[in-house]
């Protein structure tokens, strides 16, 4: 399923400095804060009136990525949107962005004007600049790097060592389903190998898998706080897994949290794809990952700010550091949190 | 002549989280603008009153750099160099970087400190934070992506488009060195597969190894222009060859610019080894590249403001555009600048 066009050309035929003159005319800057874009040394930005977010991750074909079930294009736009992710967990609006391309001579210019298609349309959607970045050749495979840039809210960054005993632990959305999309892609893949003629089965998962291939960074959150002048106590982008968040959250703010199953936020797709793939659907939102969801804090006194707001669930509550993070589940039973989140070595 | 340790820790026994709780510790954030460096989902730093330049490159074996003769110590300094020198290029000051780190289980613990104690090494000389970044495992070789970002002088950026026409065109430190550098470590390399129990003979070239592995990125430059009151009206560095730049001033600013050979600054231990590998000195310091100087346009009114300034050869001056980018050679003859700069593909 890797991307092929009907035509090929080498990217040897347009050079690095082409390659970067095609992409400087594609990605024109449209933010007047954008004082210099691609095309010097470096990208020169005017300052907001409040510090800046910034946040970088670095994307490896055959460790974060598999491109006999990702399209170039979705893989462009997943890059931005995880680093838009990130600083939108800071309580911050992301403005700009940079991206390093290292790819080898496998892939066509058209295979990464795919991928470039997919960036610009994240820029667009999120109403981002793309100001810089690099493209070179690599000796094997692709590897992207993302660079994000954003403003924090008058009231400050909101980090995930500031919860307090008694806030309500709240997440975006629902969770999990990115996994289950995850489980669909490799089962097809699977069958794709044993047998090239078959069809992909992807029928009614479409959810699942535009949740894992095509996820979407909460900005409309972080625009309902300023609404609804909420502000965090803390906050995280949920890329891990749920309860390897939560433990980040428990060891940086030096507390306890307790979580409710049944209040966890699942799709009814979601739930009923795990139980025909035979897994637990609360451990799949518990541990799934890449969600991208955000999960945070509030002051009890905010509760009412919240009222009305169907994206957002109140999950459980922050306790004391001494009492653990905690899982009540349905039955009423105690269990505490593990995280079984990705061992990158 | 690749990074051998005497103890071998493999990553996966300290794992993804492990490593980077410990280089948030070796990396605690010393500017009071760090708002929050390493260890959450993205750094905030405080504004500075005038615009920020921000930089991005990748860096990948194989392709960037060859390990078997460039100590990982050393890469690490020149990853974090080679960023702060494109910032420096923009008239500002560096103050932080992000550095992500894709890494593969070929290496250890002790490499991966190695390339950190570089990295730091760069920190600390310089005065800068590294705010943030990640490390994951690749399944083949190293790759490094270096973030940098820098406060712009109040008289605003300098970009590669704003040579006027009479301007005199001057260039940092001498040429060709690194590229030469190079070609020793190459012959070394070539001896030593042949023979690994040869020993490299490398006494005498020091100081053209040391370019070649450890450049520096000329912060002192930019100090010098605010010290003596100089306002480039164009700059880069010089990072591709010294011909390469000039087209880009160029082609960027709608120049042309006559360079007189005579005048282009190379070290006689430079000169010297060009000769012995029957290399032509000029040509090395037109396009041998990775000298990390700057080259920079100034008005002829600023001449005197270089007085008894070493660091600074003024290598020619700025012509119309219809005049093309011509080299007076040494025997009067002219010839138009090309650029033989690294093809990527």
């Amino acid at each position: 399923m890797e991307f092929e066009s009907q035509n090929r050309t080498e990217l040897s035929s347009i050079g690095e400095f082409g390659l970067i003159k095609q992409f400087r005319a594609a990605f024109t800057p449209k933010q007047t804060t954008t004082l210099m874009g691609i095309g010097d040394d470096a990208a020169v930005i005017q300052n907001s009136n409040t510090p800046l977010a910034i946040t970088s991750d670095l994307l490896l074909e055959g460790v974060h990525f598999d491109l006999r079930y990702v399209p170039l294009k979705h893989l462009g736009y997943k890059a931005v949107v995880v680093n838009l992710s990130d600083i939108c967990a800071m309580n911050a609006i992301p403005k700009k962005i940079l991206v390093n391309l290292g790819v080898s001579n496998r892939f066509s210019l058209e295979a990464i004007e795919e991928l470039y298609a997919g960036i610009q349309a994240a820029c667009q959607y999120y109403n981002i600049d793309l100001i810089g970045g690099d493209t070179s050749a690599s000796q094997q495979g692709l590897m992207l790097s993302v660079t994000a840039i954003g403003e924090t809210q008058a009231s400050g960054a909101v980090y995930r060592s500031t919860a307090k005993e008694h806030d309500l632990v709240c997440v975006s959305g629902d969770l999990g389903a990115a996994y289950m999309g995850l489980q669909i892609l490799e089962r097809e893949k699977s069958v794709f190998l044993a047998n090239p003629k078959m069809q992909p089965e992807l029928e009614g998962f479409d959810y699942l898998i535009q949740r894992q291939l095509k996820p979407e960074a909460r900005i409309d959150i972080i625009n309902g706080f300023i609404e609804r002048g909420i502000i965090p106590t803390a906050m995280m982008d949920i890329s891990d897994g749920l309860a390897s968040e939560l433990l980040h959250i428990c060891n940086e703010s030096k507390v306890g949290i307790r979580l409710y199953e049944d209040k966890i936020p699942i799709d009814s797709l979601t739930f009923n794809t795990a139980l025909q793939f035979n897994l637990d659907p609360t451990v799949c939102a518990l541990s799934g990952g890449e969600d991208y969801e955000l999960l945070f804090t509030i002051p009890q006194s905010a509760y009412e700010k919240l009222s009305k707001w169907n994206a957002i669930s109140v999950i459980g509550h922050v306790t004391s550091a001494h009492a653990g993070c905690e899982m009540i589940a349905k039955d009423g039973t105690q269990h505490p949190i593990q995280a079984q989140g990705w061992k990158a070595f």
